[in-house]
């Protein structure tokens, strides 16, 4: 079928180049022609315009930087609403990470325009998207869900319907609590095993059989251990995720300490320049900080 | 063999008797009579004291609170070193929750009366103990380890000799960071769905396949949603611990701020009553103070 792509960058490539490889047909724009060098190879249709990907797709992924960039293109000038009136039954799924309240609000929008939205964020990172292994988290109704999971399962190896509009957001903002919480907590552990005296990376050997397993502490924890902080997931995201998390608490009157101290933690990166390297590097925040002088392999 | 174990509370029973089912000839000591019932149908002999458990058998094991009860059963009137130098080479093994520095200082004093120690602490709790499926962080030499390492297989799944004495009770420092937090992450996850109106369960089955998997996601998550909280290991024994790990950090001048924010909401849970729950009982306190009414079916 015919397929639109909006945001071609580091996650976006990879995951329309899996729906071309499905056999479907891409209708594609982007901001920096660059992006779409890769689908020349395949069965790709460029187009001027957001509106002109949505008059050749009835259905149109996006996978934009940002809550205004997804406004944008798709109720902005020359975006999907100017060119989805073509299909009887248009849909635009969301894949960005944005706040749940702009997902409710940008479905509410395009919803007066007749057509029908999915959130429906991801996690797995840029190597998620390369191996179609991506977690995917979608808010909606079970009838658009169930149209659009053919194309979810191209791109994911886990795809749930969470619940309504803005719930994928949702899932997408506990997720991202849980693995910033979790590279932060890690990483204060191995520092403080390094810090006491006994090697970190035995002190992870002995952990991961128990219950203070998890997937961070299994690769991230490895590669803290590796001194290997290249992205991978950069800060300066998680950053941005966590500030999502923490403005819905504000909203909400939800009290989040370990989130909150987590946020912080990851501000202070940033604001000491680390904001490209992956956010396992928060352990060199806490080496620094702890006055632990040593030898690092990867400044 | 003939083995020593003193300490025959929640923990220390279990893991005693899975050392008398394989055979082992048990020497024991408690403070309270009725602690030594299960033991009268096993190859079991009761002494009025830890010195006479130490007068019987070469390896002793310690199972009690805190740091100042080993230092009373070992080192105190009527305690270990009083009756090991019976034996060519003693060895008490504690398998408590205790300071590095209590551990090492322990260590220290008892090879001045010529008795080896290893701090070894477990993971996985009550049904961990009753099941031989616990994970025995160990410190010591390599020597004295081997001689003992058939006696954790008996009792764990997993033990790993992670350093010199200290450095069992750092591991376990790590391991209460890791669940402290995990477990502070994933109330607040899943407060952070529920408040927004998208369930939680739904949230947490769209999380366990990506990289925020973790052992108290999966396992601790469903007892939230379950609503059970019944202990498992009680907020007041992880606060315990959550304290070590804090005292630690402010003798080496260490920064952790997800442990610290953890370590707060515990103090809050006892300070709230909820020190004899289960520690995601958490939950509930984060619950409260969102200011979310629900019908509990586990009040």
């Amino acid at each position: 079928m015919k397929v639109g792509f909006i945001g071609l960058g580091l996650m976006g490539r990879p995951m329309a180049l899996h729906l071309a490889l499905a056999g479907h047909e891409l209708h594609l724009w982007a901001r920096r022609p660059a992006s779409l060098e890769p689908f020349a190879a395949v069965n790709a249709h460029l187009h001027v315009s957001a509106a002109e990907v949505a008059r050749q797709a009835s259905i149109v992924f996006t996978m934009v930087a940002d809550a205004p960039d997804v406004a944008q293109v798709t109720l902005g000038a020359g975006g999907i609403v100017e060119g989805a009136a073509a299909h009887r039954r248009p849909i635009v799924v969301d894949m960005s990470t944005i706040p749940p309240t702009a997902a409710r609000d940008i479905g509410m929008r395009l919803a007066a325009h007749g057509i029908a939205f999915l959130d429906a964020p991801v996690s797995g990172g840029e190597s998620g998207a390369i191996n179609a292994t991506l977690t995917i988290m979608v808010g909606g109704t079970a009838e658009v869900f169930e149209e659009v999971r053919p194309l979810f399962e191209k791109m994911g190896k886990k795809t749930t319907l969470v619940g309504e509009q803005g719930a994928g957001q949702v899932a997408k903002a506990c997720n991202q609590i849980l693995t910033g919480v979790g590279v932060a907590a890690v990483a204060e552990a191995l520092n403080f095993a390094s810090k006491s005296g006994v090697d970190p990376a035995k002190v992870r050997e002995a952990m991961l059989g128990g219950s203070a397993y998890s997937s961070i502490l299994e690769h991230h924890g490895q590669r803290m251990l590796d001194r290997n902080f290249k992205p991978g997931f950069k800060a300066w995201m998680h950053q941005k995720d966590l500030r999502i998390v923490m403005d819905e608490a504000h909203r909400l009157g939800l009290m989040l300490p370990s989130a909150a101290a987590t946020a912080q933690l990851f501000n202070a990166m940033i604001g000491t320049g680390m904001g490209e390297e992956d956010s396992i590097a928060v352990l060199k925040l806490l080496e620094r900080m702890s006055g632990r002088r040593r030898t690092e392999s990867n400044p």
